[in-house]
């Protein structure tokens, strides 16, 4: 796969952020994470008065073989609608884009109908949805690179327009279904402990899909799993969704390319930790915005020793955590540009 | 005191309200708490298509004689220091409104200075602090008055504008003693865990400010308190402040007049649970933004079953809790006035 050159943010402005930010005009620490997030945003863009300018949200869409084993409560078809649908400006995604003024690009990079005909929808197809997990790789080597290449290229477009923060978020029907196993596979946590309800799945329907996710990793790890190591790119190609390994390549370009970087549910989680693999610096440019009920989405935060800002019990997907958490990072930088100090307000210092 | 004409919120509305949510285009609940949000706001405003025009913040500034006795960490002359502070803009308040729209109405009802020549500040002074509540009551029953009126005429005001939504904070130094004081009368809860480090207190200055207000309460019981009985109003005019009272004041008249009503630190949490001590019907109008960390916050949430929106760590008061709140009140709203549902976006129902 194609390379990126990233690296730790540089920490030698450290001391000059949080001397900035404690002499504001207020109690040492009494703005608590947005203090933490001002800091870490500063880092991201070497300056004491950072921007959040041209906010854009990548929503990124596929289908997923692995659907056909009646792994997720939706049917394949709700991918295509709903990619329509966010053309006509009626889903939560659209919602949150307006209201905090991020540029919405809809990209198709794997659904399983033809969009071609939708000006809204960027087509960037890869194919018509991946393979069948259960019986085979969900997609070659040259589609996974295609995909990498894909979120690296819509990175750039974004930044060209003056974006210096992007969210990503994903539809794909069945997409909790890879997460899961890359979750286990990446985290070293038993797949039991990684298969949730998804969309609304009940009981019967958890245990339906452990079965099949824990059939379909049987079979990967008597091919490819040698002494329990882990091959990255091998098992992302495996098990992921065009939109999910598109999200990855966006991912590791932001933080190449310091810019400030929204990661919310499960599936973002998912592609997140898998990105931190591949480049743990990559860290350095991303603020977890939420935690959902999924069962193990907080264990994959915990991986990363990641505190989400926000728990909200959302379990929309579309990257919604990552948008609704924004206007809190705004206030974080606003703070940092916008309140006054000890001495230009002429309030004695509180201690 | 003044009485206040407060119900409960029709219930009737209900089943319509989430037969509406239920059928927008997302599996039901995906929007977690937003959609309890909108529910609740729909039946404060008796309709389906909810608004929060023209929010208001109001910023209650007051003295607290027991400040003499070394409570706090600052001095009470940052109290009158950071009002003119907030006339010009640079305060923590100053930018979370300006950020999400609020109108900010800075109010002197009883600072220890003379800020009559700022004519960005509401002068509504009863008094220049309160009086020491440790020797003798903090206000006479007449100043107590006046403050539930003054809260509830400041109310009417942002009223006449348009206002939907009401937020209010506090800047008075001194003023987590009588919340604790209050917390620990109205939740019945020892007063030792109601005793926390305001601002940035040491571990001495816990201990000293815990002495101060447990020999206060004492005294107040020994004259006052018969068999443990509370009488409301006498506790809060014995050991309140006149931000605090006027609080009270805007709280009730907020939910006599159906307007949605955010609560957010240790103090308005005080004031909140002695508003519904008073009116048990106003919570129906609260929204409890934010629990900081301030040992008793989450106690006193508890006491009245609020699961606060946001824990951010913030203790800086000014009621920028709650404003930083309001960007997911106002996507709650957006949500059910601007989904499309399933029937109108063509997507297959999920579940």
């Amino acid at each position: 796969m194609k390379t990126f050159d990233i690296h730790p943010t540089d920490k030698s402005l450290e001391s000059a952020i949080w001397q900035k930010i404690d002499n504001l005009n207020k109690p040492k620490g009494s703005l608590g994470r947005l203090e933490e997030l001002a800091a870490q945003i500063c880092l991201i863009q070497q300056t004491l008065t950072p921007s959040l300018s041209h906010p854009c949200h990548l929503l990124l869409g596929g289908d997923h073989g692995i659907e056909r084993e009646g792994v997720s409560v939706s049917p394949r078809e709700v991918t295509w609608q709903q990619m329509i649908n966010f053309t006509r400006g009626g889903g939560g995604v659209n919602m949150f884009c307006r209201q905090h003024g991020f540029k919405l690009r809809i990209v198709d990079v794997g659904v399983d109908y033809d969009l071609s005909s939708f000006p809204d929808i960027i087509n960037r197809k890869i194919g018509c949805g991946t393979k069948n997990f259960l019986y085979e790789p969900a997609m070659s080597e040259e589609e996974f690179n295609s995909a990498i290449q894909i979120g690296s290229d819509l990175v750039d477009e974004c930044i060209e327009e003056g974006c210096r923060i992007l969210s990503v978020g994903e539809m794909g029907i069945g997409n909790t279904s890879p997460s899961s196993i890359w979750m286990s596979l990446f985290g070293d946590i038993p797949l039991k402990e990684c298969v949730g309800a998804g969309a609304g799945l009940d009981n019967d329907g958890i245990r339906r899909k452990y079965e099949v996710l824990k059939k379909s990793l049987e079979k990967y790890n008597k091919l490819y799993g040698q002494n329990g190591a882990i091959n990255n790119t091998l098992c992302l190609s495996y098990f992921g969704g065009f939109e999910m390994i598109t999200a990855i390549g966006a991912m590791l370009r932001a933080a190449e390319r310091h810019v400030v970087l929204l990661i919310d549910g499960f599936i973002m989680t998912a592609c997140a930790l898998a990105a931190i693999r591949l480049y743990p610096a990559s860290q350095d440019y991303m603020i977890f915005t939420h935690s959902g009920d999924e069962i193990g989405h907080k264990m994959m935060l915990d991986i990363v020793n990641a505190k989400p800002l926000l728990h909200l019990g959302l379990r929309l997907g579309e990257g919604t955590g990552a948008l609704c958490a924004f206007p809190i990072i705004d206030s974080a930088v606003r703070m940092v540009n916008e309140m006054n100090n000890f001495e230009n307000a002429n309030i004695t210092k509180y201690f």
